[in-house]
């Protein structure tokens, strides 16, 4: 067997994507044994050492660190993955870039368009290899209903409509910030659900229907103070806990989003369906490997929603893991990420979502909260990817 | 318009059936307004004189009796619809069919094979239109069932199994017996689940995959004493309050079926699947307006089971309803019956099923009863229906 | 028995509603036997006078007409029931309501809030009863909602979302206008899907969930020309063929509403959530007798949505139908309009929704149809009904 | 940290039962960083030299054996892992029992009675620690459906119904034996979809409902002959295609059964339901992150069942995973094995499923099959597990 070239990677961040990116890592050699490249995990970082230690010897990380900036100085670092909160992703990617690391970068890319901007630039101009992790163009179902929309079995789409629902925030003596809650702290998050939630939509939007023109958003706080973990003290809660908008595609289609962290019942309800003028699909998360499928081509008096079990080894990914009829989970959208990101760098293409790509869904996120903030609808200056 | 010819109704029995069959009658006009005959409701009868006299008037019949007998005597009468409990259907059927009264009788035919034959003899004898009310095969997506696998579209069957769950009767305090509760009762019933419940499902198998050969069954009475309503004494339970058996048809499929009043949370569910070698097909109760179709010559990657909504106007009886995507319910599923057995009258076809095809379905049930009291296998010798 | 009071009924109108009311008024009897008052079916109105024949005929209507005029104009009627395009609602309401007549008018109330506040001047003047054709308020599924949100068991309310998707028109060879599809010609319908889907949306939510402050919407048509069935030329289309909004309602929930005929695989899907603090509601026309509930207080690893089968006799409207576990369908919630209207002659209260309740929902129509022209906010000025 | 304990690995066999049972082991370290042992991937053993080195290199075990023995001979080995064909399971089994090795022995435990029988005197005999991989125990959701019953919710039990329905050996063309088709193969397989599927449906039945005291069953096979693999030779097809049986509990509740390869539409659907006085509950692989629930304890118009997502971390083994709302797969059962086997060493407690247990779900088995080919009820002489 010729030796494996190895990609180096230097994690930033111990925290749930920490652990899922590791994850996938770790199982490529067993379910993707032909690529080139295997990735080796030579050092992890963090700012609490003792976590740290924990995570490293439970993950099997080579070394640590507790400097972000000792990972990118390393020489034997190719990549750095970014997983830490999103008030630190524009500082260590930009930095990454400058001293030649490819780059993974949790999603959203940026707090804001302009931080966005400037990593991008920084990628550009380094000639690196990026990604960033909008893992759920990855489920095989998701995967699928981009082949099938490919295919142009679907015609002339007339709507796009998805949305993320959750419930977890609705306790209003839940704090604000620190490690396990800078997602409810605008300045750590930069904003709530729609960078959270909504950027996921969009991303997965423009992938299956193209570019989104113009929006019109309306955002909520339903709490409005909340106790924060670093100062101790209650303090206005800055983000959107529900995100709700309207939009026009490229293609002349309407969309509709909406994101809370307020939908009594729901986990992570993040659901998808396009309308086509010969075919329609939707998709769940709560039961992600399944696609419904409608095609007025079939005949009319059996004609009827099908609901396809995606786990058949001619369906996208599923051919690396069991039988049919049986599923995967959650943490395999992003193993299928971590290998398209190594045969990338075999083919040289680049690995979708690209720092580019994920660019032009912080336009749209922009876009979004501007339009909310001033009750208008905004041009997003978007283009498909 | 040329008037209608009528076909005169004396219904006997004013319970739940009563209800349902009066309802069919007096819809006929509204949804089948082309046919040539229209039931007139001539009279009906019941022992319970003041219960007889409000139904009569909530109804619009147009006299009561008290005594089936004068139904029957009655020249006025052209049909006679049995209603009542199962003990009491052999003796009023036969003594209609030798009045030279057509007969429309609730399911089952009676209380035991014997019964049932002597009955059959009766209307062949004496020439006379004959229907049972074995109503769910006039449900629209079971007929769309049955015109799907007449077309072949199935090929060759390998498996059929359905099941009737309810759970009225887990509770040890209801008495058995009476007017409300005869069910209960097996000198008034016959039997428990195996006549009330799976002689429907028994005689949709027969008629959508042929005749069963051969049963092996096992029944059960969970509450084995109950108060009796008529003697007010706790009395032994005689009746099957759980049934279940497999069996083969005459085309080589397997068959599987089971009844119970004592599975907590299931209301009515009767579900039925068949699985043939190219296709499948599902229907349950409690979505009644849906078809489930699998079909194995789609496409392998959007291959699914399809949700089919039978709602639209190509779709057996819905011409006669609303618009695309709006439901009908069971009491449709007798007024179909009503149309059809006036259609007969017309034609001068047979109105399925008859007395000889309902006498099939009690050859099977009376082979299940038989078979779980001997612990063994079975011959039914019954005929697909 | 009392005889029963008289509710003499001229219709106005033979299509799909004028059948569906009709079968409403002529079930009364049979399932709400104890009302004062029966309907009677005095005389139906129609410009066809070869189709009125055939529908009086079928209906059993006692007389017939063919100016609307003559309908309020007799004596021999009580009520009348407008069942024709919405461009002669205003004319024929207030002309019977100047005669002194109570008036049904079907659903929505006007084309234009102009002519609907005309319409509710005119009752409120002559003091007569009415009452609007909102039917899904009578989906007993949708009045337990309506219970189990009155009982404060969701707690503060976060967010409601409806949609009503069909699929109906993507054809772009159907023509506009004429009999049969007034629905697309603008001067007949006042709009599109706002005043035909969306103002059953509207009607519900507010009922259920208080009134809405706000909107932002959209519209688009995606068929821009049609051959007009009355001029046999092609012509501009002029409704909206599909309408997204969202809002605020006064007890500061975010609403989410979408209608369209553009939605493949979508007939009448129908579908509703409600999400507050403790729990949370959904349900969809397409399985109309079910309702889910999420209720929080539930035991933590057993909570779950709850598919509730409302067809029990503590359930609203269930104890006038069959048993346990049997559906009924779309045509039911006429009857129950039709039952409640009736009531409201014993009681001397308003029948809801009123006149005076459509306007609120015309209101919030204008609002979104002004909205999506002018691409901004708009207050609706309506209140909860 | 401590040095973690070695749990040194002999693997034998490497098809797809090797392949879960390596990621089983080889995840360990990542998701229960706690546990004192670790398993160490020693050898691998398979007799196709080729597939095995790739098999080694892909899974990084450290060495390979071409005869099994050679892996039971050796010192460097704790535990033998059987993944080989059933027909091997009772040799190897035995010989490794006698070595003083532990035993991970994939299901069912033999392909008869007999055998089964020796290789539990075999492990009591030489007391090493011994469990059968009926991993659909692991489910979280079946884990959960356990603790609900344990808790007594449901009360009595009337009712247990499970059935695993696959369509994979439809096509005729279909040959039999060899490596990848030895279940189509009486010899190798010992019997067909009785050993292969319903065992694992018995076994997660006794575990939840108690000992299957006496049984009626009926078998199928439905393609007669195939060609053998390793003859070349059209030959009898010896196996069950099917096979269907309806039984006893100990605790007085009915069982019913079915498992079959011919169910067109499904590929994996292994269902079960058990029905109590007071609850029920319902599960189906295909969807197998959810447990279906309902409680009659529920306010009645409220009432219905519970679509639970077990996804939490107060829910069984959820804590190990993600969060909320996100799901596991199939490989996560043997994960979940792998894990309890080596808590298991910690506290010296068997290891539930023991070959004990899996010899009393073999009981069933040869009853069921001896029951079909003499068409009578058979005792089964097994105990609840």
């Amino acid at each position: 067997m010729t030796p494996k070239k190895e990609l180096r990677i230097g994690l930033i961040g111990t925290g749930l994507m920490g652990r899922t990116h590791s994850n996938g890592y770790k199982r490529i050699g067993d379910f993707f044994p032909e690529l080139e490249y295997r990735p080796v995990l030579k050092a992890v970082c963090s700012r609490n050492e003792e976590n740290l230690r924990k995570f490293a010897d439970q993950w099997g990380y080579e070394s640590v660190e507790t400097d972000w900036r000792a990972i990118i100085a390393r020489d034997d670092i190719d990549a750095v993955d970014i997983c830490t909160p999103n008030d630190t992703h524009a500082e260590i990617a930009i930095a990454a870039a400058e001293a030649g690391k490819m780059i993974l970068c949790e999603k959203p890319l940026a707090r804001t368009l302009a931080e966005a901007q400037r990593m991008v630039e920084a990628v550009d101009k380094a000639g690196v290899q990026n990604t960033v992790w909008y893992n759920y163009r990855r489920v095989p179902a998701v995967t699928l209903a981009k082949q099938i929309i490919d295919s142009g079995k679907l015609g002339k789409i007339f709507h796009y409509r998805a949305n993320f629902l959750q419930d977890w925030t609705i306790n209003a003596d839940l704090p604000q910030g620190g490690a396990a809650l800078w997602r409810l702290d605008a300045d750590a998050a930069g904003s709530g659900v729609t960078g959270d939630l909504l950027a996921h939509c969009i991303d997965t939007a423009m992938w299956l229907n193209g570019g989104i023109t113009d929006v019109s958003a309306m955002t909520e706080t339903f709490v409005k103070e909340r106790v924060h973990q670093l100062t101790g003290k209650v303090q206005k809660v800055s983000i959107d806990d529900a995100c709700i908008f309207h939009c026009h595609f490229e293609n002349g289609s309407l969309g509709l989003f909406e994101a809370t962290r307020y939908a009594r019942g729901h986990k992570a309800l993040y659901t998808l369906e396009i309308n086509g003028e010969n075919a329609s699909i939707r998709w769940d998360l709560h039961d992600m490997n399944r696609l419904e499928y409608f095609d007025y081509a079939d005949e009319s008096i059996v004609r009827g929603w099908r609901s396809i079990l995606v786990t058949d080894s001619d369906q996208p990914y599923m051919k690396r893991w069991w039988i049919p009829g049986t599923s995967i989970g959650y943490e395999h959208t992003f193993v299928h990420q971590v290998a398209d990101f190594l045969k990338s760098l075999e083919t040289g293409e680049p690995c979708a979502p690209t720092f580019q790509d994920a660019l032009q869904t912080q336009k749209v996120c922009e876009a979004v909260l501007e339009s909310a903030a001033s009750k208008s609808w905004k041009d997003t200056g978007a283009k498909g990817i």
